[in-house]
């Protein structure tokens, strides 16, 4: 066959199983701020309850949703060749993360806690409660930042 | 007081209802993409695993994030404002979303019904159902798609 037919036949292959391979790294960045960022408007959203107007069915559904990105494990998507800017793909993240995994994987997996129990007590707890925990996690967020992303 | 401290003390109560203002257009469309952005991470980690190496733990994670993600209420990420490029914060939404809202609420209600049944097969049921209702997902999303975004 001809090498334009047999590139499109590859191609098609390769189209087929886009997802079966490993991300590109600039995807990876990229799917892992969206991550990031989802979890901030939910954060935000929570934050703003607490000021005024508390709506319990908000305030449930972003916990949820911060608990659920926390749960899908991004840390998936820091992979080799995703340790600086790829092009106009930024990224935050600081060398010293790749360097000291036992340290991110304390601290994923203390914000992993906090989120799910944030997403229990939105269900169950009082504003009080639910202050107390928002807090934590926010903290929790905070510790991982300080240690590994740049200003 | 002076002008300098007093300033300082208005973006002081600014910056802590920050969250509790209505976000900026440029800031519901930059949330809104990420929201959808990491429900396609997520829908391309179940596809991949349908493909090969079924991975349970992986696929409930990705259901469950796709779902809390659609149950978190993204619509009131498209308010005035959002209906068109701002700057550099581009958007692929089409001016008859705005202008159609029955059928908006009609898309994302399929989706959502769709999403959250997949989280559910996904814990329950065996390849064939979960790959039956991943279809059924990924339909929900395209019917959306076609109807509401650019090319």
């Amino acid at each position: 066959m001809g090498k334009k037919v047999f590139l499109g036949a590859l191609a098609a292959v390769f189209l087929n199983t886009a997802y079966a391979a490993p991300l590109k790294p600039e995807d990876q960045i990229r799917f892992r701020k969206a991550g990031y960022s989802f979890m901030a408007w939910n954060m935000g959203r929570i934050k703003s309850n607490l000021e005024s107007g508390y709506n319990k069915d908000e305030v449930v559904k972003s916990a949820a949703a911060v608990a659920a990105v926390s749960n899908s494990g991004l840390i998936a998507l820091f992979g080799p060749g995703t340790e600086h800017d790829i092009g106009e793909t930024k990224t935050r993240v600081k060398a010293e993360f790749f360097q000291q995994q036992d340290k991110v994987k304390e601290l994923a997996t203390a914000f992993n806690k906090e989120a799910n129990e944030l997403a229990r007590v939105v269900t169950v707890g009082d504003v009080g409660a639910v202050k107390a925990q928002f807090g934590k996690t926010g903290e929790a967020c905070k510790s991982c930042h300080d240690k590994f992303r740049t200003d």
